[in-house]
């Protein structure tokens, strides 16, 4: 496995690759790898002939009052377990690489970065889009991976994608979770004991409400139901629990065709997010 | 000439060349071609194997109450001009094929977007931002030429590909002008015998400074000379004439290095712009 710094350099190795007629496939991170990246790369590998991962943890996408700085960081971790998987390429560029003058222009998706984690972290979204406009410009890749886990990340990249006319296929792949339930999540090595064990709740409530949607239960008393056991939860501040249409991102009354179950709750400043996709409820 | 209108057919066209290993030369343009036009087919020509020329109004970029209706149109001239030049192919999407829903996604350069034009234009460079993002992925060329005429134009795109990485050299050719010295323009063609008589007020008065500058003359009373005329000019209406550093578009109040002088001027409700670049002023 190769690990590349330079955006020059990386544009040689692609363009050295798409002469010889490879395909590649692209995973965007921020490092601090688990499982849940890890089968990103499986997904790349399924369908490209070379698998590009970068670990960035792109500043922009992080408000002032987040945890930028206090986002873990491991790279010596994060190659072993990215070669381990067979991970082809890994780009890590610091930060005076990726932005290396005042940055004046932004890639915005309006609307739909409005709600759920946009509505609560203003800026993530442009820094999100306006950094993955950059690496795919560098990386030029023809299938992008991203997880399921960013539900609402997924909706509008692939927006930009399409209104943009990106020459890259977007692909998703499923949340990965813990034995317990709990999505796998880079931030959830910062809980503390008694809140791992609590966190639970999140994936739980997403799993109760899909129950009891198949069951012809009501949405709303659904989701109130859901509040109520997260309110009695010890050390969990619910952030959003909210029903949208997907990929469009409407409020929804009732689960039709598509809907996304999202949830958001924080446990001391540690913020945990996670969802459920209920296709065509019976 | 080969001429293409839908973004499926040109891609397989341009994954063909490249396939080849050809260079493509890039001329972004909204049609009704004069010799400015093609004057960058040839700058194109000079350093690319094919020359690919889009023609399309872009609604985007034209405000509620501008001249995106009136803006003039003429399809079969501009194919023969674009042929007569050695055009390899015209790319002439229709609004529907470019927009095809709802577009969330905007490509916005801050700060420099905010002076001159931008100032008058309300989202006038958005839309061109995000347009030229939109056909740099549909026609991926090497090089892209635009003309000085639009210095603050050329100066946005610079920025943004410069901040977002793209594959893509940006190339800028003269202003190509009319015996008189009238920059030329697609909107020269709507002017009245008068106000065409007169629309060389725009040129005179930036040649004035350019001369006064290198006499040693001071910037703010030449510029204030040059307004006073064009007070005096009948039909001339100023919207600007500015003195800015290039390519940042700060203001300045001497010309040292390389400085901007920009104008736009209406004649009834055709807005006619120019400038004039003054490098390392004598």
């Amino acid at each position: 496995m190769e690990k590349i710094s330079n955006i020059s350099l990386i544009r040689e190795r692609v363009k050295d690759l798409k002469r010889d007629g490879k395909t590649i496939g692209f995973v965007p991170t921020m490092g601090y790898l688990h499982e849940g990246h890890l089968s990103l790369v499986d997904e790349a590998k399924k369908s490209c002939d070379v698998v590009i991962m970068s670990i960035f943890v792109n500043p922009t996408q992080f408000g002032p009052n987040e945890d930028y700085d206090s986002y873990p960081r491991d790279i010596e971790r994060d190659e072993a377990l990215a070669k381990s998987r067979g991970t082809d390429i890994v780009f890590y560029p610091d930060v005076k690489e990726m932005y290396p003058s005042e940055t004046l222009t932004w890639v915005e998706v309006e609307k739909i970065t409005g709600v759920l984690c946009g509505a609560k972290r203003e800026g993530h979204f442009r820094g999100v889009t306006t950094v993955v406009t950059k690496l795919f410009n560098i990386v030029q890749p023809d299938i992008a991976i991203f997880g399921q886990k960013d539900a609402q990340q997924a909706a509008v990249i692939h927006k930009m994608v399409e209104d943009l006319n990106m020459n890259v296929r977007i692909k998703l792949a499923p949340i990965v979770r813990e034995a317990d339930g709990l999505a796998m999540s880079s931030r959830n090595v910062r809980l503390s004991t008694a809140d791992r064990k609590n966190a639970v709740i999140l994936s739980q409530s997403l799993f109760a409400i899909k129950e009891g949607i198949n069951e012809g239960k009501e949405l709303s008393k659904l989701m109130e139901k859901a509040k109520q056991v997260i309110l009695g939860t010890p050390g969990a501040r619910l952030d959003y629990l909210e029903a949208r249409s997907y990929p469009d991102l409407e409020t929804v009354h009732a689960c039709k065709d598509r809907c996304l179950i999202a949830i958001a709750v924080y446990f001391g400043n540690v913020r945990l997010i996670d969802n459920i996709l209920i296709e065509n409820p019976s």
